[in-house]
């Protein structure tokens, strides 16, 4: 099995979730070893979470298997391109490496946001569509140095 | 109560979460008509879920209260500036407003990658430090075909 047959199963998910009507049309299986551990869909409209895209629902799915926060040694298949938060999410959970299909263009042609966030996220903060405050505060440093000087902690 | 009361409230969660040992130092409230809906705090580390970052965190709990997927009239109070996969979250949950603190330099002073993956994002994608795998098949196109036909769907 290669990732031909890794990223045919994704598709085949992302299919048969538009089936389903549980979400949009994007599907994500996560293996280790050779093996699927964990798939997921975007079920965003079904369970009321913007976040519930295929790769986060993977991902949370196969750290949940794993009992890990990590995903070592992973790859991730993605029936589309991620996302920025998907992109996002599969950078903090640090697999192995990433394969997809279908482009953020196939995805906007199709209606969806992912080009549009990616634009978003390149041109500054004050020049973005999503209205946007700093707040000047001496406090904002404060969680960073208590976290600095933290000697028990879990870093991730 | 006004913008700096409510990002207060985000950095003095911030600071909580590093004293109780459940994850980074980071943290966010949700406000719809000048009243706090919704806290979250970055639990990556105690719940095992790379995703669970305080923004993340308070768009699934303020979705859940409102029983939507969008947070139409919300503003999102940010003790730090939403990394990537944050700010993914935060477009496709759709608030009026986002406010911030600290900066994503801050957080890479403090050891997190936040500013690594946006610089991630900008560079294309055979030239990521994230291997990753494009590959070609006629049927990365069916899902979004599907989509597009389907007339009962719900889209977001």
């Amino acid at each position: 099995m290669d990732d031909k047959y890794f990223i045919e199963k994704a598709i085949e998910l992302a299919t048969e979730n538009v089936k389903s009507g549980a979400g949009g049309p994007f599907g994500a299986v996560i293996v280790k070893d050779g093996k699927i551990i964990a798939t997921g869909v975007n079920s965003v409209t079904s369970e009321n979470d913007p976040t519930a895209h295929a790769e986060v629902k993977a991902i949370r799915n196969a750290c949940e298997k794993l009992n890990d926060y990590q995903l070592d040694g992973c790859t991730i298949y993605s029936s589309c391109e991620p996302c920025p938060m998907c992109l996002g999410a599969i950078y903090w959970a640090r697999p192995a490496k990433l394969v997809f299909a279908a482009t953020k263009k196939d995805a906007a042609e199709a209606g969806f946001d992912d080009a549009f966030i990616y634009d978003e996220l390149a041109v500054p903060v004050n020049s973005r569509k999503l209205y946007t405050e700093i707040v000047k505060t001496n406090n904002k440093i404060k969680p960073f140095e208590l976290w600095k000087k933290t000697q028990d902690k879990i870093a991730y």
